[in-house]
């Protein structure tokens, strides 16, 4: 999918909503147990509830990981399903990143096998570990800048002056995750990439949108992590939207009964609601 | 495995070899393909052919995912395999790390159902992100630090001051995986902790001991990308050995005829030998 055509999704179903297929054995409804792939099933009549709401479906992968090749097998389903819809984008959350050779095997599960549109990657070892992500026409690489976890204050904010020179020395350093947006944008463009960046430090995205004006932000943390969506819209929001903001347990795990799937459309409802009020100059 | 267990095999068997199972269809065997199972097929052979001779086995997990679910039914048969033999080490090589709920989820596809020994971990997310791998009993997290790749230098060898304060300035930062190797001795220690140190890297390894004098340090980079093992031995030895050098390619693609094993294991034997040699004082 193409920015134009996710801009224009947006407009159209008036959200900017990203729905976290964070799907749990443990969690989901206890009667779709007697279903030959409960998590298949689970992720199927969540989508067929929400479809017209969310612009977006994040798997996140650890949770089929976590169930062997069975779960990736429910993985695979849920991404062949998914693309029936063709207003929706689709991300791998899955935070990978390798040395080029083993990345390009990892392009090739999301993108050559699964076909996703865009997956998340972690980006500690550099450019070639990220570009071959990049190679792919019509796909995106969303790069972890600032996370939504405590964690993120061990490196990802701390101060950075890279290849210093005596005479830069003494200046105040950027933060690394500025540094990841700004060197990352040699390696792809608003076309190729966008960028994590948690709700919960909400008002860092002014700075982040000095650095990265065009760029979509996938934007976690709202909801269960604390995050406000109207901060969020405030201090990120561009002329094209620019927003894809996730929401996983919130919905869809709003009832364990059978009316799972409809009370995790009236909250996924609310949530577009609240969207259509912040869209309004878009 | 405890690290004693780890430094009495490499004493056993004079070698801290592992064995990197990159193991890709279009470069395996041609006969194998007629097998139900080509990629444990191999696998098999190879362990069987070399086990005596490597310490450790690392299966890269992109290589199984690129094939999908068939893939990764092929690594739980090569975990569920390499269980057979009590004085193997095992790494399913992952570069995972997310959000505390998530990495859980990575920890129990990868400790709780494969059972590997330990798994490699990406650090920029922190804290929460990497303690989850630290829960389970007799499991290691094996942390990034300075990779051996070309981007290793976009990143992780930039100079960094932590949350710097006025008297701070001027002075000169660590680099950030300097920083990466102190601030995660608060989340683990020698005993359920590792560390990735690029061979392409060795001289780097005499500051990484200054650091982490007790660690295990997995060493990828020798051989097919370059590092020299005589050097990361020099620079990066402790009193028990505290390495585990990785070749992949170069041992398990000796050969791409039915003598595959056979020839795997005259490579595996070649750096067993350059490896007793090293090992004489230990």
């Amino acid at each position: 999918m193409t920015r134009e055509e996710l801009y224009q999704n947006i407009k159209k179903k008036k959200s900017f909503l990203c729905i976290g297929l964070d799907t749990d054995l443990k969690k989901i409804p206890r009667h779709l147990h007697k279903s030959s792939d409960p998590i298949f099933e689970f992720n199927k009549q969540i989508i067929d509830a929400t479809h017209d709401l969310g612009v977006a479906y994040k798997p996140n992968v650890a949770f089929y990981e976590s169930l062997g090749s069975a779960g990736w097998e429910a993985l695979e389903k849920t991404a062949d399903y998914l693309k029936n819809f063709k207003d929706i984008f689709t991300i791998a959350d899955a935070k990978r990143g390798d040395i080029g050779n083993t990345s390009s095997m990892y392009a090739q599960a999301f993108f050559g096998l699964m076909d996703f549109d865009s997956i998340t990657v972690a980006p500690y070892m550099g450019e070639d570990s990220v570009t071959p992500f990049l190679q792919y026409e019509g796909k995106w690489a969303i790069l972890l800048a600032l996370t939504s976890n405590k964690g993120a204050n061990d490196f990802q904010t701390s101060c950075l002056t890279p290849n210093p020179s005596p005479k830069e020395r003494g200046t105040e350093g950027i933060k690394l995750f500025e540094q990841v947006l700004k060197i990352s944008q040699q390696w792809g463009n608003a076309d190729n990439m966008m960028y994590v960046v948690g709700a919960t430090q909400a008002q860092m995205l002014s700075g982040v949108r000095k650095i990265v004006p065009d760029h979509f932000l996938l934007v976690p943390g709202v909801g269960a992590q604390g995050g406000s969506l109207q901060e969020v819209a405030k201090y990120g929001m561009n002329k094209q939207c620019g927003l894809l903001v996730n929401s996983s347990r919130n919905i869809i795990y709003a009832s364990d009964k059978e009316d799972f799937a409809a009370k995790a459309r009236v909250e996924a409802m609310k949530m577009q609601k609240e969207m259509e009020k912040l869209l309004v100059n878009i």
